[in-house]
């Protein structure tokens, strides 16, 4: 947790809050924050800012905030991501938000297991408990949208040739036929503004899922002769859209 | 395993082997091969190859194997890591190791809790299982090699400085000061050959450790305003020296 994230239902008063739940745990218990202490916080959906420790107790605390600062811009992509089992699902929605994804597609794919589907990770709830603890770990405060979309073939007919046509639009594939690791690094090769990503299951979109998907524009593209795993590669592909490194 | 790895000590003749441990139960069980069936193989430090099923038994396996292409290039990166705890470090070693990196070092810090260099996972056995199961899942056969330095001031004013000279040498940190969001990314901003990568603990090398890796000649990099993980910042880094991508 690098920063406390709170919510309207939150405030004490315009300026002031008051938490009883896991965040004051964390404040009293890791931080060992005292009164007159300043911890970073954000406005879910809003701002950035410090706030000061006014009150603690055993397990609540009271904190007077001043927002100073706008969330840190979104990476310029849109993640299309067949469902992958569970605990790998929670460490790729995290990564991807952590990393400043604001638009994540989870859909279908032959080689989805039916089950996954029926993972309590997939309720709002959860969605929304990974996604705030994901921004929490950013210092970002603006939640994805995480859209499931658990029949493949009417989501790749009829929506994602529009999501194709506002981006550059690649499809991630562990088999691609265009592996030519000697090739070298070019800046034309690199997906360089925004983007719509889209990774398969382990083992790859079938051939009949990677037709459709080419269909809808998306063009195949290879990370290299291995074959990573997807909490893997999500980070790497993602890691190309950060508009930077920047040297100092 | 998207591969099956083997050793000298595997051999029945010099073009077969016989398999009775994980690896046997993986094509019994997982891959359900029947005799007949090819397989992909490698041999540890040497070709990938294909081998065919001449023998299954409830436990056991041979292969009659023929090695034919070369094992991928290594990533160009030789990464320098502050310990993490356990857990963390399983999945970045994997993370590396499957990207190919074929140099670590894993170095203290001051932030690194004593009792983490008591783990097993860094037993040598322990790391050479981690390893292969990397390459399995990578296709690839070049083992690392993984270096301890458990004192991180001799290693930072005795060995890093040769290290560096050889490398573009970067010090990705979380807190950086040069974060400029805005700047676009450039060719040349991007580190492009082999390069020296360290990363630091959660919470990132204190002053007095950063002052002692710039002093030995690493540049610190920041990847943006967020703070990742180690386990994201990891593939995220190495992803910049995968020298493609390429689009089909």
């Amino acid at each position: 947790m690098n920063i406390i994230l709170f919510n309207n239902s939150d405030l004490l008063n315009p300026d002031q809050i008051g938490l009883d739940d896991q965040r004051a745990r964390h404040i009293i218990r890791v931080i060992k924050a005292k009164i007159g202490d300043k911890l970073r916080v954000g406005r879910v959906g809003g701002q950035l800012g410090k706030a000061r420790v006014t009150e603690i107790s055993a397990s609540s605390v009271e904190l007077e905030f001043k927002l100073t600062d706008a969330a840190p811009p979104a990476l310029p992509v849109t993640l299309l991501l067949a469902l992958p089992r569970p605990k790998v699902l929670k460490r790729v929605l995290s990564s991807a938000i952590t990393m400043g994804v604001k638009k994540i597609f989870i859909c279908n794919s032959w080689r989805v297991e039916k089950g996954y589907w029926q993972t309590p990770l997939l309720t709002p709830e959860k969605l929304r408990e990974i996604s705030l603890a994901a921004l929490e770990q950013a210092v970002d405060t603006i939640l994805p949208e995480i859209i499931l979309k658990p029949r493949f073939r009417p989501f790749a007919e009829d929506e994602v040739p529009a999501l194709a046509q506002d981006h550059d639009a690649w499809l991630l594939h562990p088999y691609s036929v265009s592996v030519s690791p000697t090739t070298p690094a070019t800046t034309t090769s690199r997906p360089t503004d925004s983007a719509l990503i889209a990774i398969g299951p382990e083992g790859g979109f079938i051939p009949f899922e990677v037709e459709m998907l080419r269909a809808a524009g998306l063009r195949p593209l290879s990370f290299g002769p291995r074959i990573l795993r997807v909490e893997q590669i999500v980070p790497c592909a993602l890691g190309q859209f950060i508009r930077k490194p920047v040297i100092s």
